[in-house]
């Protein structure tokens, strides 16, 4: 049988109710498709701030980089949001993925004919979305140096942050955008400033440059301002979008919302080589952790994700997406995707009733 | 009779167009109203650059110091889009931006009764909205130094930009969002990304330490990401956003096309002193250049932020919004918003119809 070694970070809020269902499923199909998992519980963000004062205890990322894969829940909470800068649960998780040099996020946002009532958008607008996100993780101005709080020249306060991107960077991403791209359907749109920012200059440069390696893909490029637009003007434009940090952050989240489940979208970062992460896009929820109310269906196809791409499993990660579509066929919801006619179930009910589908 | 000087600045694409129909409307009510204006028209963007090489020529510099208020069309063109940075029509509007000191951009996003099927949102979800967004603009990652394509110490090419904020900056930013928070409904959502940006972090410092000189006004903070995600959610639940140049020009787009008009929505960019900056929140449109389908409804609704705002002329402006409510109501309507049942009319004739309901 194959071993595989999983590293499981459930965080804060509902971090660890949605973890609790998914790793039932991860050891159910383990069984079904002999595979052996591992696992290690280790603490991340406001968790482990509160045992051990840093929001990533070493012993936790030595965990997650001698497994094969990690699975996060979600960390952040009211609790520590006056902390500094450097003792807040999100640095954590910004820590992790530089750690794990994850650069390659890649975010679907799909509407499933099942759940297209629940988006905001006209039906006609939303039903057939399925768009992926390919979002750079590492870099940007989430990382980028000189940063912090200080002085200027004048004697006035400023607080700073660097916007920058070497070429291997943005070639490195740009290839997983065009590879995206090729295993659906073949458009590649990507998202800069270019009219206003040096760095999206030259973005755009190197897409445009690294796009020759991939003539069967279709290169367009999109002001973010306009993308922003475009998702909801009409979002099945898209197919895979590429793009910086910072805009992959605000673009992957109203994209989700557009689908109107974001309890239902999980994500993958990944390297070159080592293990990837893992997680639902949501957050940690604190104001219903603990009641039993959070969709764990994020986390669940977070781990199908975590079987496709990050151990390569194809068969089973299929075998746990059918099984969710199952599940909402048979017409169970939580209360954020609950609509009239259907089965209102809560996290653990909805855990239960994929497991019987898979 | 009072005499007021407009500098015009037709700009590029259907730029001229609008601005035409916009310069009657300003003419007769000048009339009604017994104001004279003279005014001058200068090159700017792309038009500039072809007439004199440069993007905003010191002559309409000059003229737009000169002046009591800048009416701006739209800049911006395929043609120009392979030019380096300082040769983009957009250098040309930032460089007036940030000459003429205009630090606060008011951009509306209001779902108007007549247009909500126009939105792509379900009626229930669009009908109502009346949002504010307040956006900072001369400062942050826009105009931020260093900048530049260049050399890291490993020898390796980058691109970059700098986001930096001086308190006095904010200071003064978050006061107008105060401001226009306190003459509509009294709530102010300010939003950044303060879990990952020391520059979002001392924004909020700043933001949150103006509101102690406005206790009548309630203040929230949002993260970017989240708030891309409420635009989209439940955009009723937003009075006045206030926030910095970059999450600004995202954020103010996205909600212009919630409102499903994004061919209606005006703006003003103010500063502490000297004239004022008024354009229509829509592009150049270069496709339909030239063709009279251009709505010029947000460069006529521009004109009434010019006399409101730039000019205390609120009586004027009042006049001239209610004129395109009417011109609504009659069923006029040009191609971006019109719907069965409407009268389809093209830029001229829809700027006829509200000449005649001023
Ligand atoms: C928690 C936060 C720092 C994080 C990010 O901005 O990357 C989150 O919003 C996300 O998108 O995963
Ligand atoms: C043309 C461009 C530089 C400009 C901006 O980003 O500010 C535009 O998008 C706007 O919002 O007015």
């Amino acid at each position: 049988t194959k071993r595989y070694s999983i590293t499981i970070l459930p965080g804060d809020g509902i971090g660890p109710e949605i973890i609790s269902v998914a790793k039932d499923v991860l050891k159910l199909i383990g069984s079904l498709e002999g595979i052996e998992f591992g696992f290690q519980e280790m603490p991340l963000g406001g968790s482990a701030l509160d045992l051990t004062g840093v929001p990533l205890p070493d012993e936790t990322l030595l965990a997650a980089k001698q497994s094969n894969a990690v699975l996060l829940g979600a960390i952040g909470g009211y609790k520590w949001d006056n902390n500094p800068q450097h003792l807040k649960p999100e640095k954590g998780l910004l820590q992790l993925r530089e750690a794990l040099k994850v650069f390659a996020n890649l975010r679907p946002a799909t509407v499933l004919p099942q759940l297209v009532d629940s988006s905001t958008l006209k039906k006609e607008v939303a039903e057939g979305v399925d768009l992926m996100v390919v979002r750079e993780l590492t870099g940007g101005l989430y990382y980028g140096k000189p940063r912090g709080i200080g002085t200027n020249e004048n004697g006035e306060e400023i607080g700073f942050n660097t916007e920058v991107y070497a070429s291997y960077e943005i070639d490195r991403i740009a290839r997983v955008g065009f590879e995206t791209a090729q295993k659906r359907n073949k458009k590649l749109c990507s998202v800069d400033k270019a009219n206003a920012l040096e760095a999206s200059m030259f973005w755009r440069n190197r897409v445009t440059a690294i796009a020759s390696e991939y003539p069967d893909v279709e290169l367009s490029h999109m002001y973010v301002d306009n993308a922003a637009m475009q998702l909801v003007r009409n979002p099945k434009q898209f197919d895979t979008i590429l793009t910086n940090n910072m805009f992959g952050d605000i673009l992957s989240d109203e994209a989700s919302m557009i689908t109107g489940s974001i309890g239902m979208l999980p994500s993958a970062s990944l390297g070159a080589s080592g293990p990837g992460l893992f997680e639902p896009i949501h957050g940690s929820a604190p104001d219903i952790a603990g009641e039993d109310k959070a969709n764990p269906l994020a986390t669940i196809l977070s781990v199908a994700m975590l079987l496709k791409y990050g151990l390569g499993e194809e068969n089973a990660a299929k075998r746990i997406e059918n099984a969710v579509l199952d599940t909402l066929d048979k017409g169970f919801r939580t209360g954020d995707i609950y609509s009239a006619g259907n089965k209102l179930v809560g996290c653990k009910e909805m855990g239960e009733e994929v497991l019987k589908s898979v």
